[in-house]
């Protein structure tokens, strides 16, 4: 069992892009919560959920993927005592991608996050592909919407 | 501006699929949060925000759809003092399906609800379709977890 404690909801989205990013199993696995209502979607893949499907699904993804530069952004999160939930958008480039070749369509994430007495930890991670976007004007720098 | 209270999440998110079912836009607009940060992801859709794209993202959808029965299952509810966070299987089927019509595939929708000085409203929808699941054995009927 990992020892590690992220001590907002942002430590545990920051630690989770990266084990996705660096295809870490364990360090994926370390940001979910202990509990068996844990609910992962991947794109247009099932409603997974338990600490057994969704590691599972993570190591077939890692063990299969091709390792991929990820970038998060526009990022909206709403956070309160408890719970914290964040709306991403993913964006992968292969890392052996020519100039020229098809970007992947960007990926919209929501991820909710949970304040256990081990610090904040996934619970939700629902992921699908999104038609490409324009980019928005950036948003004013207010910062997470805080509810407490 | 609705008067519409919801005393519970599970009150605005009943009211949030029978607005659905009923295509009916005033209904709808209801349950969701007057925030400019509310996010909605309809199936294969962008990633909407705000009251303006959301209400005419629906519009568009309830003027353009066949009726349909909508049935919500296998739920997953954690919720916090200020938030909650609700997994659901949607299935529709049109009315007017006959014996022996493919069946829709479900949609996995990811529903956050959020308390306001107004009761429980809408802050985010993420749905997208997922492969047809087998239903998996009834749970032990613990009702929704609570954190609080």
């Amino acid at each position: 069992m990992s020892a590690k404690i992220f001590p907002t909801a942002q430590d545990a989205e920051n630690a989770f892009y990266e084990a996705l990013e660096r295809c870490d199993l364990e360090g994926m696995m370390a940001v979910w919560a202990e509990d068996e209502e844990i609910i992962c979607v991947h794109p247009t893949g099932p409603r997974l959920s338990g600490q057994d499907q969704v590691r599972e699904s993570w190591a077939k993804l890692f063990s299969a993927g091709a390792r991929a530069r990820l970038q998060v952004s526009q990022q909206v999160a709403i956070s309160g005592m408890m719970l914290s939930v964040h709306s991403v958008f993913e964006v992968f480039s292969l890392e052996d991608a020519k100039p020229g070749d098809l970007r992947p369509a960007p990926i919209v994430a929501t991820n909710v996050y949970l304040r256990t007495a081990a610090g904040w930890r996934m619970i939700v991670h629902h992921a699908s592909p999104a038609p490409a976007q324009p980019e928005p004007a950036p948003r004013s720098g207010a910062g997470p919407k805080t509810l407490h």
